[in-house]
């Protein structure tokens, strides 16, 4: 767990407004769970490593018995929420007769895991999902990747690319090579690595694991003839024509709705490819799976997929559902080194008064008009070293400074709200970067 | 603890925003403290009764030990923070160094106490704090009321009433009654309360507390005195001379210097009161007090008042500290009952499209180009009954619905940025109620 500091701190800001913003103009709306939930709730099985990492919270009062012997699960009753798709689920399935049918919900909030603590991992971190339940068809795939890729390029981050795949291709897949199906999803994790061991990686993974051999080759073979190519559909039929009838049909169905309809949406804006190697860690996945990465850095910064099987488990009757995750962290991570994201859109000034002649007032509706104009204005005494001030004014990340009672030579008065004072003429901002009058990015706008 | 369906959330969004922008705009900056802060800090005595209340987190791993006789002392080492001060005075004694002097900090999160639930009252609950350490003059007072009142009246809670008090002038009074010095927190705890039970309640009180008789007749005789008087000066000066030489001279002249200069800052757009009788329960207040009612209710939406001790027992040497803390679940509370508040800037539209021929892609080409004219736009699949969707939709929150396919004859054609897809001609919006028209509400522009 980390404090952040102001500069961060207000990115975190705009960014958590930029990302609303688009998501509501598509639809969604908000959700707000309590940060705590029941203990049972969070160890039903769903959460898959994570149930291992809760924060769990001590009973109180007389429910706390701490005479006999004692077990863990005598002790706690609530924990801390590890995610906020376990959250929705319980909030859908007691809310969902006040809730619109298809539900869409967006969430940004803390989640805690009680990891190691390393570098870039954090024991509180922000999550940023956005969720459609209720809808079968494959519009919820293609809305959330279309309203995702709009929220990531709304925060600068334009050059997107957008990796395709589907869970039960992955099984058709494992089928077809002739890998045991109770082993399936070890040989999905070894895929998943594709990317970062290569094939050589990869084969020597399965190997270890004790695969038949002949199965591997038959992987390694599949995957040799993808390529960088072209067109998701074009690969997806190369695919199609290999496996022949090993009960996919479902599966590249969807893909080629997906594909298609999404590849007109991107008008070129962001790059779709069907990746057969790309698996997303949760077992509660039963469709279409997709993530997103910033093609400059390679690094994934959105997952997500189609679970229609969970909700049910709380509900008592299925409900088709679909996600996708921001890694809000890592967005925040790439952002902060971008000077462009970095910029705010208003300015502050400090504005000096003299303490001893008590002139607080006059500069509070000086102030006043400033802040009117859209300037940050924070009241200063003034120092008595002028450039001394102004160089910790400046280093205290204050952009320009201005003296209340020395209004600029020319400059314009301001008519103030207020029914009963003249307005104030308004001092001249000495700014201390010419880059502190930039307009504002356009992602703020 | 409990969820917050979407209407709602969405006003808590807004509330915050618009929070934000005016306490950014006075120059404060933003705070991130972890949910999570050491037992240890937690219950340092600072938090009074609000540590009986914390949410206590178990050991995790080899660090928790069940075996033999166990206290709770030995299973817990984190807790849920039960307010932000403590946090923040934490987070300054750690950051200082990198931080401006003085620090105008800004913080809005939750925080948790495990209170019996009642009405009203939540286990989690949202702070919304203002805080200036390292000023020693009244200008913190000042800046804090001027900016608060601001806040609230751009939620449009216009008709503020705020009061005025000093911990100094308590004690000065309270000493010359003639009450004895160790019983003094007793005495202003009934006092408190003559808002709502009256002076012959306050006699009550005290009678029953054993406070000698004396004391009590010239402590009611005093207050007698103040009626609902004109200006904070007059009525200071009406206390000074029957106090006297009673040791409060610092706390008379800080109160005339905020009472002063606030009332001007004012102009009319909230009354400032100074009131003997407003106590605010924390004992780590050293020096003016202040609270801010909304005159039609009467119900108190912030408080806050100097302590410039509390970060000292952190820091190890004292940091003059005053914050101010909006009552931010009341505000809503009180939001939530004025249609104006509830009222969104954006129009809910929905776009409906025919599954069956699958013209989502166009669909989606439309709905970008409603969402650019600002509405926010979910897609619908046609139902069979016009009439029956129409109604269900309106009962779901959207304000109006359109035909993808079915564009406005003369409608205006809206260009898109895609480069390669034409403009899609607009559809024709059928709006639910006239008043789904409304301009935004002046608190969000």
């Amino acid at each position: 767990m980390r404090d952040v500091l102001p500069d961060e701190a207000e990115l975190r800001d705009r960014t958590t407004d930029t990302i609303l913003r688009v998501y509501r103009r598509h639809g969604f709306r908000r959700v707000e769970t309590p940060a705590l939930e029941s203990i049972g709730l969070l160890t039903r099985g769903q959460g898959g490593e994570n149930e291992k990492l809760i924060f769990k919270v001590l009973k109180r009062g007389e429910k706390l018995d701490l005479t006999g012997s004692i077990g863990e699960a005598d002790l706690v009753d609530l924990g801390l929420r590890f995610d906020l798709t376990v959250p929705l689920s319980r909030y859908y399935a007691r809310h969902h007769a006040r809730l619109p049918k298809p539900f869409r919900a967006v969430q940004i909030g803390p989640v805690w895991r009680a990891e190691r603590p390393q570098r870039g991992r954090y024991r509180q971190f922000t999550q940023c999902d956005i969720d459609i339940l209720g809808v079968h068809s494959e519009a919820a795939e293609i809305e959330l990747i279309v309203a995702t890729t709009e929220a990531l390029a709304a925060l600068g981050l334009g050059d997107l690319r957008v990796r395709l795949n589907d869970r039960r291709l992955l099984t058709a897949m494992a089928g077809w090579c002739g890998f045991r199906r109770d082993r399936h999803e070890g040989v999905f994790i070894a895929l998943d690595k594709l990317d970062k061991v290569g094939a050589a990686g990869v084969r020597q993974d399965l190997e270890r694991a004790g695969h038949p051999e002949v199965a591997i080759e038959r992987m390694l073979a599949l995957l040799a003839e993808f390529g960088d190519g072209p067109g998701v559909e074009r690969r997806l039929e190369v695919l199609q024509a290999r496996l022949g009838d090993a009960g996919a049909e479902a599966a590249f169905a969807s893909l080629g709705c997906i594909g298609r309809t999404v590849e007109a949406a991107a008008a070129g804006r962001f790059r779709l490819v069907f990746d057969p190697t790309l698996v997303r860690g949760m077992t509660y996945y039963t469709g279409p799976i997709f993530e997103i990465a910033a093609a400059a850095s390679g690094s994934s910064i959105a997952g997500g997929g189609r679970y229609d099987a969970l909700i049910g488990t709380l509900l008592g009757r299925d409900v088709p559902a679909t996600g996708f995750s921001i890694g809000f962290e890592r967005v925040i991570a790439l952002l902060l080194e971008r000077p462009a994201a970095m910029r705010r859109g208003e300015r502050r000034v400090a504005l000096r008064y003299d303490e001893a002649t008590a002139d607080l007032g006059r500069a509070l509706e000086v102030a006043r008009a400033l802040r009117d104009q859209g300037h940050l204005v924070a009241l200063e005494p003034r120092g008595k070293h002028v450039g001394r001030q102004r160089a910790m004014l400046a280093e205290q990340g204050f952009d320009g400074v201005a003296d209340f009672d020395e209004p600029a030579l020319g400059g314009s008065l301001v008519s103030l709200t207020t029914p009963v004072a003249p307005a104030p003429p308004l001092p001249a901002i000495h700014w201390f970067r010419p880059e502190a009058s930039v307009p504002r990015p356009e992602a703020e706008r």
